[in-house]
C-alpha cells in the first residue's frame, strides 16, 4: 500500500514557542494531566477522561455492525503466556514483570528498615506469574486457541486495556501506562487482510472527522538491539504494519495514533490456532492509542474542550 | 456505630450443591469470566463489563450532587510515593513492584535462552520506580498535598482504577487485579466523618435497591504478621473502618463489597496536608469493589442478566 496523506498533513504544527512552556507543561498547568513524579506516569482530569471515553464509544459505533465479541482483560497477563507470545524477542526492555514479597516477619522488618533509611528494599521481591500487558491483544490469543479451530467465517474480538511499556519519556504521547483499544480478526489471510483494509479506511475517516492532520505510513517499531534491526527491516519490507501518524510533539516525528497490524501466522503458529480447514490461522488487529488520540485533539484544537470545533464535538459527543 | 443488617441478611444463600461446579466454574462455563491460567487473574465478558459500567454510572449518579473533582490514575503509581504512604507496614505481601530489563544484547540473548529452555529469566529484571496501585486513592494524597492547604470547605475527589493485590485465590471475589471506585474526602474530622456517615446510608440504600442481602460491620483487614495483629485490633477498637458485606462465596465469610474508611490524620500527617486553619487534615474514603458487587449480583440474581429482577435492572440501566 502506498503511503497516503490527508490534505492537512502538510499543515504546519503550531509549534511551542522557543523557551516557552512545553506541551506537557501546558497540559499540567491546565490540569488535564497530573504529575506523579515519574516521567510518563500521569493522572488524568475528568475533562481528559471525557475525551478518552467519547473516543472509546466512537470506535464502538464504527465497529458495531461487525458484531465483535467483547472481552476485557485486566492490565496484567499470565507470565507463561507472555513468554510464549514472543514479545521478549523484540522488546525485552519494554516489558514489566510484577514482583512481590514472599518472606516472613524478619524480612518484613528489613523492608521497613530499608524504607526508613532510604535504602533499596526491593531485593526481597520475587517474580510472580503475572506480567503487565504490553498490548491489549496479548492475553486474547491463548483464550481464542483454547476454544478449538475457528469457524469458517473466522472470529472477531473487541478489546481494551491499560498497557505498560517501560520507556520513561517527557513526550506526553509516550506514557508508561496507557490505554489501547483493539479489534482483532482471526481467520484466513484474505479475511484478516480485508479486515485490516476496512479499518485503514474507517480509521482514516474517523481521524479526518476529528479534524486531525494525518499520514499513513509503514510502521517503525523500536525493536531491541542488533538482531532487532532485522526484525524491523522485515516488518517494513513486507508491509506488515501501518501506522496512522499525527504530528503532536513535532512535525518531523509524528505520533502513531492508530496501527494496522498483519501478524501473518505468527500468533496462529505460536498458539496452535487453526482455521476451519485445519490450516494455521492468520491474525490482524487495529489498535487505537486512546491517550494519543486525545493528546492529538488537545494539540490541534486547544486545551479548552468547550472551544473545540463544532464538527469535532459532534463527532465525539453528538 | 452498631452493626446493622438488612432484613434479608439472614436469608440463606443458595449454596453450591456438594460436589457440583463451584460458583467460579459456573462463571467460566457461562463465559462471564475467562480463564488465563493464573488464579485471581481473569478476563471479563461483555456482559460482565456491562454490569461494571452500569455500577460505575450508578455510583456517579448517587454522588453527583456533591460535585467531586474527577481524577483517574493509571494502575501504577510512583514508588517513592508508595513507600511514603505506609502501605508496606501493614501489607508488604500484597504489594506488586514493577521490574524491567536494563541490560544489553548479551543479557537479551540470555533471556531468550532461558525462555527457550524453560529456565527462570527474571533475575536480570531490576526494580523500576513504578509500583502497582494497591487502592484507588493512594496516588491522590501527594497530588492533593502539592496544592497547598485545603480550602475551608475541604475537598472531595472521585477516583477509579485497577488495583493489584498479590493474593492468588480460587474465590472469584478475591482477584489479583480488580477495579475500585472511590470518593475521598479531606477536611476537618467533622467534615470527613459526616461524609462517611452519608455514604454509609447511600451505599446501604444502593445495595438494597440492587436486591442484595447485606450487613455492615467493622472491617477485618488482613494485616501482615504479628505486628499486624496490633494494627488490626486498633482499627477495630476505634471503629475506623466499616465494611458492607454480602454473602457471595459463603454465608459464614461474606464479602466486603463497599468499605467506609476513616484514616484520621494518617494521610494528612504523612503528606503534610493541612486544613485552612493550618491544622493537619483528616481524610476518609468510601470504596466500591466493582467486580465484587457484580459478582454479588450474579450470585443472587443468576448468571443471565436478562432474567434479573425488573427493579434491579431498572436501578442499573433504567
Amino acid at each position: 500500500m502506498d503511503s497516503i496523506s490527508s490534505p492537512q498533513a502538510e499543515m504546519l504544527l503550531d509549534e511551542e514557542p522557543q523557551g516557552g512552556p512545553t506541551f506537557l507543561d501546558r497540559l499540567f498547568d491546565h490540569g488535564l494531566l497530573i504529575r506523579t513524579g515519574v516521567d510518563g506516569l500521569y493522572g488524568r482530569s475528568g475533562a481528559f477522561e471525557s475525551v478518552v471515553e467519547a473516543l472509546d464509544r466512537l470506535i464502538s459505533r464504527l465497529g458495531a455492525a461487525d458484531g465483535a465479541e467483547v472481552m476485557r482483560f485486566p492490565p496484567g497477563m499470565s507470565r507463561p503466556a507472555f513468554e510464549r507470545s514472543g514479545y521478549l524477542k523484540g522488546f525485552p526492555n519494554l516489558a514489566g514483570t510484577i514482583h512481590s514479597f514472599c518472606g516472613d516477619g524478619a524480612g518484613h522488618a528489613e523492608i521497613l528498615a530499608c524504607v526508613e533509611e532510604g535504602r533499596d528494599w526491593t531485593d526481597q521481591q520475587e517474580a510472580t506469574d503475572v506480567v503487565l500487558t504490553p498490548a491489549a491483544c496479548y492475553p486474547l490469543y491463548p483464550v481464542a486457541a483454547a476454544r478449538g479451530a475457528l469457524p469458517a467465517e473466522g472470529r472477531l474480538f473487541d478489546l481494551q486495556s491499560y498497557c505498560f511499556r517501560r520507556e520513561p519519556s517527557l513526550e506526553p504521547t509516550r506514557m508508561q501506562l496507557f490505554r489501547m483499544r483493539e479489534y482483532v480478526r482471526m481467520g484466513s489471510p484474505e479475511q484478516v487482510l480485508a479486515f485490516r483494509e476496512s479499518w485503514l479506511e474507517r480509521g482514516t475517516a474517523m481521524m479526518r472527522d476529528l479534524g486531525l492532520p494525518l499520514a499513513i505510513d509503514v510502521a517503525n517499531d523500536p525493536f531491541f538491539g542488533r538482531a532487532g534491526r532485522m526484525l524491523a527491516n522485515n516488518q517494513r519490507a513486507q508491509g506488515l504494519k501501518f501506522e496512522l501518524n499525527v504530528p503532536v510533539n513535532s512535525v518531523e516525528k509524528p505520533t502513531a495514533c492508530l496501527s494496522f497490524n498483519y501478524h501473518q501466522d505468527h500468533f496462529g503458529s505460536t498458539w496452535e490456532l487453526r482455521q476451519a480447514d485445519g490450516s494455521v490461522a492468520h491474525t490482524a488487529c487495529v489498535g487505537f492509542g486512546l491517550e494519543r488520540i486525545t493528546l492529538a485533539l488537545l494539540k490541534h484544537h486547544g486545551l479548552d474542550l468547550a472551544a473545540w470545533p463544532e464538527a469535532v464535538r459532534d463527532a465525539l459527543w453528538g
